[in-house]
């Protein structure tokens, strides 16, 4: 049994959708207002703050449980020679954060989150999506539900990332699906392909494209013909995060390219979640202009593994700390501004 | 006694600088390679260890003992109505400094470093810049040694900051003599002064710049002449950590300002600097952009205080937990690129 029965069933839920609690949002900038630093002098620590308490419902908002969900698949469209790596990395990387040896292992642990790897089917890689439809209906929605069962409903803040040898190819494939441009819009170098390798990459996203024409108008569709377990389960764990009003930070390209379909269906989808890293993944800025969001850092980064919005964790916690430890005007007995 | 008896023998000082440790560097690198993730995806957090192992000279490099330092000044400027907080604020921050209360303690509580605040000579503001110089040489060079003095040998990294009310005033003038523009170029809205503010802020930069032509050359004479005690402080302290070969992370408009003197004396004098933030104050950017550094955040923050640098130092930790706690490929057995 999935969560969700039918493509109709899953569509729903994405259109249903509950605010933030603009209450405690409030009272977050209220206080921030009395701190002894000139207004908004906190920039976008101030406003991650007030973000927070706007999903979470809490004033001072809390990072005591924050879950970091990592998904792992395998994509038939390796086939087409669109990596720098054997597909059988995906497995390996996946025992990696088991013993804690991966970049996402330091990162969960200096950000005092919990990391959780969940891994979809290895051993069956979906289609090869210039020749057939990545996944069908069943699939997908099963891939999905894994994402929104995943999450805890006592999380604090959920961190979502992936992992799965050629799947930039798949969010490339995605982006381009739903915002246009073809191949050579959005595919990049992704883990170090040579330039031979994008252009593979670029006829592999137009031949799919063009197979695939027939669904284009529906972004759940073109999630489960163009995207991947992996992004099917960031968007299930996303759409959940909005459900239980859980702020989710996102990662890199192909996290954001997994919950783009959600913005197409409505355009607030997103109002919950941050986006944690601009990718050096050239397309990664392409797509966070279609969707009008702003990501905390950009440190160069392009690993994926929820690697860029762990870093972006400890920001929050900086922002956290000095939302609640700051000492206020009267209290402090600094005086105010043109006093 | 200060350190630095003449203008003559800092000059000499500015111009005597020891390069990095080329192999600590070379040794990070080499490990880089080898772990498990695509070459080079960590981005600036490969570069960042290296840069750290490269003023250190040891490879793991170590972020055990990190400094921050805050000087604070007041300025004599703010009798031409430049700043948005009157004069006394600065010396009430630095109480709060002294309890805990401000933003810069509780970042140096989570980013694990320690902090020193520096006051100098509060009961005596420098004089106003548009009518004499605002530090003759003797006060000057009392300030750059106190600063240089400030710096602990044995740390493993400094981190750079200000308070004053009335030195982003301060630091435009500066800005303006080393390159050029005059107050419109470099004076912004400081800690939220109105339109009117920022016009008088030009002004008084611009009688300054005429009043003090003739020493437009010297950037050292500029430094004394336009800048403040806490600048020259920072001027101080950042050359100390080159002689002693210690990494330094600047902070925002007011502590690139001061050290800019040393980039127009020698070119590679910043080599040991990391920018932290990049400011909202307007005229930091272009000031980066001058002196050619790369702030690793840009969060929107114009505080001060060392706030921003503070929160790169988590930056900081997160790179170097990934470059000493990340598997090899050899050791987790996973393939490498094109295997």
């Amino acid at each position: 049994m999935t969560r969700f029965a039918s493509l109709d069933a899953l569509r729903s839920a994405c259109l249903d959708l509950p605010g933030g609690h603009a209450e405690a949002a409030a009272k977050v900038a209220a206080r921030e207002a009395t701190l002894t630093k000139p207004p908004k002098s906190l920039g976008r620590l101030e406003q991650a703050v007030e973000w927070l308490a706007l999903w979470q419902g809490k004033s001072p908002p809390r990072l005591g449980a924050i879950e970091i969900l990592v998904f792992a698949g395998n994509h038939g469209v390796t086939a087409q020679g669109v990596s720098a790596y054997p597909a059988e990395v995906t497995a390996q990387m996946v025992a990696n954060f088991a013993h804690g040896g991966a970049a996402i292992n330091q990162l969960a642990q200096i950000s005092g989150a919990e990391l959780r790897v969940i891994a979809l089917d290895l051993d069956h890689p979906t289609a090869d999506f210039t020749v057939e439809p990545a996944m069908g209906d069943a699939a997908f929605l099963e891939a999905v539900s894994a994402g929104y069962e995943a999450l805890s409903p006592e999380a604090d803040l959920v961190v979502l990332g992936e992992m799965g040898i050629g799947n930039t190819t798949a969010a490339s494939a995605v982006a381009a699906a739903l915002f246009g441009g073809g191949g050579a819009r959005f595919a990049g170098h992704g883990t170090g392909i040579d330039d031979q390798g994008v252009k593979r990459k670029r006829e592999a996203i137009d031949a799919a494209l063009a197979r695939h024409q027939a669904i284009l108008g529906d972004p759940l569709r073109i999630a489960a013909a163009l995207g991947g377990r992996e992004l099917a389960a960031i968007l299930g764990a996303t759409l959940a995060a909005r459900h239980l009003r859980i702020p989710a930070l996102l990662d890199g390209f192909v996290c954001t390219a997994a919950v783009a379909p959600l913005a197409r269906l409505r355009a607030d989808a997103l109002d919950h979640t941050l986006a944690g890293h601009m990718s050096a993944e050239s397309g990664h800025r392409l797509l966070l202009q279609e969707l009008g969001l702003h990501p905390l850092l950009d440190l160069g980064m392009r690993l994926g593994e929820a690697s860029g919005a762990a870093v972006a964790v400890l920001i929050l916690r900086a922002a956290l700390a000095c939302h609640t430890g700051m000492a206020t005007f009267a209290e402090a007995h600094v005086s105010g501004k043109d006093a």
